[in-house]
């Protein structure tokens, strides 16, 4: 038994598909986002714009936010000391809570410390909890649902994405009396495409399966109070459990699942991924807090948002670079291939000091590596003028095709 | 199909067995820990002494700590915005990761936001790597080990508890051309009792087995540098994987491994719970580098808290209340009885405004339900004996027997 090279083929096989990662080095800038610094080589920090950021609305350098981390910080200091249930349930925990249940119209809401561990500890739990149960999931669901889905060993259906007429086959197709989830994200976040949820929830009713939504890319950025797509599209109550990250649109860190008391209580009761870790820090929830408020009475940042992203969709299809179509505020453009996708990356960022990474497998599938740009209210039309004239070039320089303008 | 019933029923089932957990709502005041408010009933927050964080050090309070997390929140805004492959790496991660490598006398250590998760996407991820693994577990190991190892779907194999003989005879038992894994932690967190590493190192060296240790009750505790019981033990460098948090004796919250560098760029690229999720908050990961410089220098803090450990034994003893034999800073008393723990537990809190949860199912086995206390450096001699008298008084009330004092 040879441990070492069992290891080194492991990761002999991400270099040859092109695919060895490289984390980029780079610090923020706070009130200067998108600017940033990058530390890569080793001539110290030179100045970047960060264009592939989560911080969808620059939330996680608004002044409210850092205000309310700043003081709590203060107040309790910097980490919770223990589980949910031994001494880490503080009162900014239930405040956020509550803050987030009424975001969504739920009963109640519960914290976990991440989107990907919300996923996972609760897809896995609700699926024990019950017997029988089969999880119809969409073929794209992202990996923590899939780790949910699979550590529950419970059946799972697969449906053609967004496909509303396959997911009714495969309901039609079950035993009625065996309980059912169906499993799907609104926001796709690496095509930037979006849900049926109604649809989905017509099949809901008429087959009686539970509905699970991920609002991983939605909450914060649509309805009017930034309750996600099922605020925007007035669908929230037909869901029975919507999940949503706090590190992302929210700008600080964590997840949680908003649904009806009964739910939360036998989520909060059974899932290991829930009980048996050091709650979410206070100085993290008292952010959130100042997030998800201010952005339940402010539409500013989400105007902002859409208007950048028309403007560099637009300029890009003018451009005639392979923008994917994308009705969000995700901008995808199409490369195919790994290796010419972190070539692009790397020039940009060496030439351009415009930072956006190379998306590969296992993040979308083979074939259809891409760069994801996610543009947001503090992008100027200036510096995405910048950003179309540098990609052109580049598409040249690789002797890649650009398309008849749109 | 009624879910709610199947809901409802899951809920009767925890009331039943007396083991519904309701959470206590505090706030702790920075600067005078273990003092606390706490917000249960509708009185107001009330002052309480907390005598169960797993902020074992106090660290989460340190001005060193708080210090780098304002600065950090003021420098680079409340989260990271992505993972870590795409715009979630910045200088502080890479940073921590350099002093947690040599915290533990390792080549590399990777970050995860929990220690929870750390365990489950370590151990989940190695032992696919890995083909035909098993896994050889201690039957006390902490829940994120158990589901990482469950996760994983391979053979696994349960040893009797800090049981070398068994663990020799399952080792002898296994098929010697298939890859071994020895999981186990140092301290046990709720019996406060230690796993002989050198023995069970000898054991991986005859079986040629690799070994992971949870130290998450160890670090920053234990050594001359607080690298934890391998480092006491001088251990560390026979162990292939050492695994910490970062939320409990550092304070902040996140957790980590620390292992050769192959080890970690095969876990860094493969595992979906590392690779998926947005990276531990910087602000976060700043207060812990703050944390653990200042714990590699300074031993006082843990000199202060085996003091105090020492003296609650001895009270304890003296008094007659059933103190368990823990050789760490761990002090849990045995009740042995579910309801009896919460209602011991409710009446510290209620008439003496001492804070300690009880420990109940599925956290200890059935039947060991028990209180357990965290003395650290700030709790003073006079809280002990308070603390002391309270539970005689209690002991009393409810006709439970006192031992004779030891
Ligand atoms: C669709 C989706 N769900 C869940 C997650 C996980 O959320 P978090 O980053 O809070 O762990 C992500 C990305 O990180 C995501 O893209
Ligand atoms: C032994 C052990 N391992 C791992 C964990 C998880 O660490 P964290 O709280 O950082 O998730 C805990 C407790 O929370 C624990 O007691």
């Amino acid at each position: 038994m040879n441990y070492d090279k069992i290891f080194d083929q492991a990761i002999e096989r991400l270099h040859a598909e092109g695919r060895y990662r490289v984390f980029i080095d780079i610090l923020r800038n706070k009130g200067a986002f998108p600017n940033a610094r990058c530390f890569a080589g080793h001539n110290g920090p030179k100045p970047i714009t960060v264009w592939c950021s989560n911080d969808y609305l620059a939330m996680g350098q608004h002044p409210k936010v850092i205000a309310a981390m700043e003081e709590a910080l203060h107040n309790v200091g910097a980490g919770s000391g223990g589980t949910r249930n031994i001494g880490g349930n503080t009162h900014y925990h239930i405040e956020l809570e509550r803050e987030l249940a009424d975001l969504h119209g739920k009963d109640g809401a519960l914290l976990f410390t991440s989107g990907y561990v919300s996923n996972d500890a609760t897809l896995s739990t609700l699926a024990k909890i019950l017997p029988g149960c089969i999880i119809f999931s969409d073929e794209l669901n992202h990996a923590s649902m899939i780790a949910g889905i699979r550590n529950s060993g419970c059946d799972k259906q697969v449906w053609r994405h967004n496909d509303v007429a396959h997911l009714e086959e495969l309901l039609a197709a079950a035993d009625p009396s065996v309980p059912k989830l169906i499993a799907f994200e609104s926001v796709y976040s690496m095509d930037g495409d979006v849900a049926p949820i109604h649809e989905i929830c017509d099949l809901a009713d008429k087959y009686n399966a539970l509905t699970y939504i991920d609002e991983v890319h939605a909450v914060g950025m649509y309805g009017p109070r930034g309750g996600g797509i099922t605020d925007r599209d007035e669908a929230a109550h037909r869901i029975t459990i919507i999940e949503g990250t706090l590190g992302k649109a929210f700008g600080v860190m964590g997840g949680y699942i908003a649904a009806d008391n009964k739910i939360i209580d036998v989520i909060r009761s059974y899932a290991p991924g829930f009980i048996f870790t050091t709650s979410l820090s206070p100085v993290l929830v008292a952010g959130v807090l100042a997030s998800v408020k201010h952005l339940k009475a402010s539409s500013a940042e989400r105007d902002g948002q859409q208007a950048a992203a028309a403007t560099l969709k637009a300029l890009f299809a003018d451009a005639g670079l392979p923008v994917m179509p994308s009705t969000t505020h995700i901008v995808p453009l199409m490369v195919g291939d790994p290796v010419k996708a972190k070539k692009i990356s790397d020039i940009l960022l060496a030439e351009y000091g415009v930072y956006v990474q190379p998306i590969n497998f296992p993040t979308v599938p083979r074939g259809t590596e891409r760069l994801r740009f996610t543009p947001g209210p503090s992008h100027s039309e200036e510096m995405m003028r910048e950003l179309t004239a540098a990609l052109v070039e580049i598409w040249e320089r690789l002797d890649m095709e650009l398309l008849e303008a749109a």
